[in-house]
């Protein structure tokens, strides 16, 4: 029974990577769908946001199907527990790379990007990219160090989000209500994707040091101050 | 042993109703707090989100007792997950009420509603009051004919949604960067704590009718197209 648990937990694992890998294709191509106008590309991520989806919902059955024929206790009942967030947690980003390249095909043939926030919003996507692959290497080979590479990118795409407020909202501002808004709601989309992220890290750390309570809060900048 | 699950499951529910009537408490007195810049309330429900925070952690954790001790299967092991999800989002709309009581907070002694916006706030509060009391109505009695309010509140949220990116990219609009800002932010919070409501509403329903798959997508408006 143990033997077959360890095979479940394996499988669940497997899939949790393969949904991740799945996140940073999403991140990679709707930041850089964002950056350039690209349309096409934005259209892939919008697409592929389904299949993102059916994986999460396959995984969460797999978990029930685990919890009720192993019933597991004790730390591996955490683990299948963790699993089920976790996946809550990566659908969520992959929401929220579907978001971003719906922006772009939104605002086409029009740049999506408002003008003076080009190298901001280039760096945030980067930045999600980053912290995303950072999170499916976590997911597949449990490096706790890895941790800390996301929560580091985190504080820097907070640093950036306030940035853009700050440019929005001081007297140079030159940006219509469009651009505005645009800005508004893109830089809190590459916001919330890495709070995201560094919540996943801190369930997968929990796995290992057993805190579970640190596992709900994220640090989430609201608004302009 | 049966006997002992059905008082679980019983004190399961009755605490996912107490958080529920927490977060009513929040959205109602933060959307109230927003519309009458009331600091002193808005005060109020950032100081008393970690209240919710704190039961949706203890929640959790006795759903995760009752799966070690009790070994629940099928229906019995699916409601003890769905309550996991349903706290999950229970928790994330007090997220939400508090950050509209931040941005309230943070543009006080000016206000906080955009000039123009007043009358749409304003319902977009009232409605979700209303979502959220329904909401705590369908976990309490489990009358399901809730579900439709709750989806047509969220309906005409969304619209309201709609109508503010719609007023802020009129040409009638004289706001300042500042105002768009916040109207972007404060209908997107607004907009969101209805689609929580709509899935803990649609997990709800999934308990009685066992349609699983339903229960991970919602209603998401994006941005102004």
């Amino acid at each position: 029974m143990r033997e077959v648990f360890h095979q479940s937990l394996e499988d669940v694992q497997g899939r949790l990577v393969e949904i991740a890998e799945l996140v940073t294709v999403a991140i990679d191509k709707a930041t850089r769908a964002f950056g350039t106008s690209d349309v096409a590309l934005a259209e892939e991520v919008i697409e592929a946001d389904s299949i993102i989806d059916d994986k999460a919902i396959a995984l969460d059955e797999l978990a029930i199907e685990i919890l009720a024929r192993q019933q597991p206790v004790a730390r591996d009942l955490r683990i299948v527990v963790s699993a089920l967030r976790i996946s809550a947690s990566l659908e969520r980003m992959g929401d929220i790379a579907e978001h971003i390249a719906q922006l772009t095909r939104m605002r086409f043939p029009e740049r999506a990007i408002p003008k003076g926030l080009k190298s901001t919003f280039l760096q945030m996507g980067e930045l999600d990219v980053e912290v995303s692959r950072k999170l499916t290497d976590l997911l597949r080979t449990e490096d706790l160090s890895l941790t800390d590479d996301i929560r580091n990118a985190d504080d820097k795409i907070d640093d950036l989000h306030v940035s853009v407020f700050e440019k929005v909202l001081s007297d140079s501002w030159q940006g219509e209500a469009s651009a505005t808004v645009d800005a508004t709601l893109a830089s809190r989309y590459h916001e919330r994707f890495a709070d995201h992220a560094v919540s996943v890290a801190k369930k997968v750390a929990y796995l290992s040091t057993g805190d579970w309570t640190t596992s709900t809060d994220t640090i989430d900048v609201v608004a302009p101050a």
